[in-house]
Parts: C-alpha cells; structure tokens; sequence
C-alpha cells in the first residue's frame, strides 16, 4: 500500500481545477506524494498569464486566443454567464478566506505536488513549454500510467 | 485489499448524480461499504425540496434561488433544455421500472451508504445543514482523503 | 497488486471518450488487462454509423434521432460551436498525426480492450445490442463493480 496519489486534470473549469488543487493540497498536507496530470483544457489552468512570444501556426494562434490564458481567466462549469459566475465565486471565496486558484497552485508548488503537463495535448492545441508556468513538467500517457500504478488514489477530473 | 468504495460527487446534473447512486447502491448490495462525498454542485441533490428558514447574506440567497433545491429538481448534463429533457428523462425511467433519484437516495440510506457533505463548498455557497435531507453527515477534504486511503475504488462524478 | 484498469465511459464527448481511449490503449500496450465500461451518453460512441432497422418506440425513436450516431459525430464537451469545434479539432490531430477516435476504437479492441455497454442504459435510451459496433459485451453495474474490485486503477470519465 502506497501513499501516492494521481489526478488526471482533464477540465479547465474554475470550479474543478480549484476542487483538484484542494483535494491535491490536502493530500500533500497529510504527507502523500501527489502528481497532478493536466490535459486537454486543464492545460488553459497551467497558461502564464502574460502572452509568451512564440512561433505558431495559424490554428495554434486561434486555438491560443480563443482559450483561457491561466488560473485567473477560467470560468465556471455551470452559471458562468460570459464570466460573471466566475467572477462572484471567486468574490465570494475571498470573502470566505478560500484561497485563490493561484495560491492554491502555489502552495502545492512549494509542497512538492508534482504538476505535469502532457505532451500529446500539448502539441495537439499549439501551447509551447515556454507559455506554462514555471516548476512544469511534461510527459506522457505511459508516465501518467507509471505514476498511477504506484498510487492508491487516482481520479479523473 | 478492502471492500471499501468512495465517490467525489462534484457533478449535480441529473445523470451524472443517478449514475453515482446506481454505482453506490450496487456496491452496498454487494456487501461494501460506501461513502458519498458530496461537494459543490454535487450539494444541490441533498437540499430538502422545502425552503427552509435560514439566515443568509445577501449572496447566499441569490445563490440558493439560482441553484436546483434538491433531487427532484436537477437538470441533466446534455439535452436538458430548460428542463424538457430532464422531465422526458424521468418519464423514461419510470417507464422503464428504473428508480428515481429520490427512491435511489432513500435506498442508499436504508443500505448504510455514507453520505457526506462538503462543509467547505457548503460554506461557499451558503447552504446551511438544516437545508440539507436527514442523515447527511458533515466534514472536510481530510475526512475524504482517509476513507480514500481505506477503499479500493475511488471515483470523481 | 493487479496490472488491471477499468474506466466508466459515461461522457460521449469527443474530446472525453478519446482521452479514455488513450489511456486505454496505453494501458494495454504496457500489458495491461483494460475494461472500458459504456454508460449513457458514453453509449452514442458505440453506436454503428450507419443506421440499423430494428424496433422502437416513439421516444426511442426520438433519443436515437437527436444522440450523435457513432465516433465520428461526437461532439467538444468546450468551444464546439454546432460541430465546428469538433471539425477543427479532428483537423488539427490529422496533421500532426495523432490517431481519430475510430482508429483508437480499432486499436483498442485489436489489443484486447475489453470494451462493455451498459444494459440499463441501453435500455433508458433505447439503443439495441444489433446498434452497437460488433465486438462489444453487455453488462450491468455488478459486472462493473466485479472488474472494479481486481484492479488498481479505476476512472470515472
């Protein structure tokens, strides 16, 4: 038996990247070895908020437009209404002394969760390893399926 | 190598929260123990159909008007239009001999399926224990996080 | 400790059922025994393109008419715009030569995926067993919980 937990952050919604980093944050807390795997559009949570100056093609720069650039831009699953849902959530998470999905992120930066990025998503919707966050890994399917096998708790999200 | 089972329900669309319940209830029959935790949306499907009489802020009304109160009223996660869908859904089941979702809540109950609610999404959202059905315990992520080292299959719905 | 991973399809968007393939086939290339269980909205990516004569009832005939008919119509769970989303997307991953969601199919049961729909939901949904892609087994929520129980990595999707 393990101590090691996995998560396939598959969504990029506000409210379900939010509850993985809490579920991940918490495990850390508890002392287990956490590995968070993001793709598809989990990958919009791990975007650099600033615009990274990078070569791509024409769908590369729609598909980089057109999505979410980081933690602070992504809405809500439900009730988002062009933004204003997210808005009033993470109004009312401040109100309540919730942290914030970036200091979510960065606490489980500084408690060792490790994040990954995968490659295959990665290529598919044009985002380069420049435009994601610092402290990023990136691997594959096989490595997520490594990871898995050794932990005891594995979700998809 | 327990019989322990554990489901996130994040979800409160129709389906999905359905779903979680004939996955509950199956492994009850079969002699499991099962924990349901329920979080964010997930919360709608355990508020009583009655309003109850509670202090609330100003946003926590708002949110409590905009959001199903309860099992009866949840929307499914596709084709629901405004409601269409997820009342052709139930006439469907009944129909067809499939159970509601409030006989399936009732069953898991009378069958010992833990069913717990996420006291920090509750918090958020404004929805207080009395708002929720009989029998509903209350904790945190830790809570889920020991009953998920303890069960053999965890699921995030 | 088994080598064995089970995953509860229940999503039947393009983006969501082609991760569960890849995840699949992965696992099964590494040696892995996979059991895909098809659940729901998950069951329109089973479905034969070509439409089958067999008997049904008004809804019936309606569910069958307004779900996707097969891998090849599935839908962006984000950004599908009508279909739009889903073309470009299906594009995209032509040209940078990853495999379509029905040659992942293929793959997947030519390495020995076992790929199971659910019979209650064929039955809510009124899809026949002659509707489905050749090759698939029939099954409920116990056969889940059975192949759940034996092994080590179990996914709701």
């Amino acid at each position: 038996m393990t101590d090691k937990k996995t998560m396939i952050v598959f969504s990029g919604d506000l409210d379900k990247v939010m509850a993985s980093f809490i579920i991940a944050n918490g495990a850390a807390a508890m002392g287990n070895e956490v590995t968070m795997f993001f793709t598809f559009w989990g990958l919009n949570a791990l975007r650099k908020a600033k615009k990274v100056k990078v070569k791509k093609d024409f769908m590369e720069k729609m598909f980089g437009w057109m999505m979410p650039r980081g933690a602070e831009k992504l809405g809500l699953s439900k009730m988002n209404f062009g933004g204003i849902g997210a808005k009033m959530m993470k109004d009312i998470m401040k109100k309540k002394n919730v942290n914030s999905l970036p200091e979510l992120i960065e606490m489980a930066q500084m408690m060792g969760v490790k994040i990954v990025a995968c490659t295959m998503s990665m290529d598919v919707m044009g985002i380069k390893e420049e435009e994601l966050i610092d402290g990023v890994e990136f691997a594959g399917v096989a490595t997520y399926l490594g990871e898995a096998d050794e932990a005891n708790v594995n979700l998809f999200i």
